[in-house]
């Protein structure tokens, strides 16, 4: 083989490999989609894997190659979503003071639950409640599922973390008192954003903005320092 | 009859009616108790009502007296539940101004999910994660079940209504910004606790000043008015 074929060969097979890995990615990424559509669409446990193959029009075949099951789907989308939380947390701690907190869960409201939200963020749902009702029964299941159980645990702790050097931030900027362990405000702010989540996801969706105002409210209030 | 016979007849009556009331309550109450411990304790799919019997040590026929079945038995907890929540909330908005939000959700936590919590509020838990862990299961189960989505919905108005007057009392005495919805505070103070509610029942219990202290953080925010 002379060294310009060789060359040449050496192109083609690399080529190969990168499309190819894309095309796992994309993929993946399809069946991803499709079981978060049919969960929060039926439910976690009415949904079965046929379900996931008729919604992705993949055979068993080709899902199987990717996740072992339900469980090993459920996980995945769990880690993404967790992981984009933190992502996106972890961002505005950079800057000095970091974004106030209405700002900031707006912004990680509109890159994560987004209605139809994509691109940047993969996951896509169907319809603004959709995010939110696959929460809640993640919750649930969590409640008997031990290693989901652990899978969520580190990914909120996770966020959690991001969120703690957030409020350090506020602290440290002298925008919030700083006698407040910052993980108690960094929990409620957390919980604020699962509670908006799950009054979505029972009575319907409703804008990004009422949260927002809320928390514009609560930090404008008077109190004694 | 002579007069005296019957006035101490109708005496006798009266009270046997009373004691019967009070049993018929005490009975309720004890059914109640059992069904909400089976269902925070395996689930609401996984309690069967032989679950309950056994747990209450009743009849099925004492226990069909009063519930026809499951969906009746979660129905009357989550309405006894938010009816409490309401009224803890009733009772702070005739203050001027009313308590701060941080000491108002103290106080509904301990009313409402105070550990083993009993007396005056009736339902008893046990262990602290058990009436958050109902509660995600109420909320999942919501989504499959109109009926039980009508009852949440409604008693989510009334304790929504309850926050705004109370927020109300924060703007007319000038401790919070007026411009913004007090309907929109009111749906972020539910959520906080919503959310910590699931911190609970998924991350294990942490005591109820977690919350106050985050919300304490927010509320000494210096922000621009």
């Amino acid at each position: 083989m002379s060294g310009l074929v060789k060359k040449e060969c050496s192109f083609y097979f690399l080529r190969m490999a990168r499309v190819s890995q894309e095309h796992l990615d994309a993929r993946r990424r399809q069946i991803l989609d499709g079981a978060a559509r049919c969960f929060s669409r039926n439910g976690f446990h009415a949904t079965s894997m046929q379900d996931v193959l008729r919604e992705v029009n993949l055979s068993a075949g080709a899902v199987y190659r990717y996740f072992s099951g339900k469980d090993e789907l459920i996980t995945a989308i769990v880690t993404e979503v967790l992981g984009r939380i933190r992502e996106a947390f972890e961002e505005a701690a950079r800057h000095t003071p970091p974004p106030m907190p209405d700002v900031l869960v707006g912004r990680v409201m509109t890159q994560v639950l987004g209605a139809g939200g994509t691109g940047k963020y993969g996951l896509t749902w169907e319809g603004e409640e959709s995010f939110p009702r696959l929460m809640i029964q993640v919750w649930t299941e969590t409640l008997r599922d031990g290693e989901l159980s652990a899978v969520l645990r580190e990914g909120f702790d996770s966020v959690r973390d991001a969120w703690v050097t957030v409020v350090e931030g506020y602290q440290e900027a002298g925008v919030m008192r700083a006698d407040i362990p910052a993980e108690h405000v960094a929990r409620t702010l957390i919980a604020a954003t699962q509670g908006f989540a799950v009054q979505q996801a029972l009575f319907g969706a409703s804008p990004g903005e009422v949260l927002q105002d809320g928390l514009r409210g609560l930090m404008s209030m008077v109190t004694p320092r």
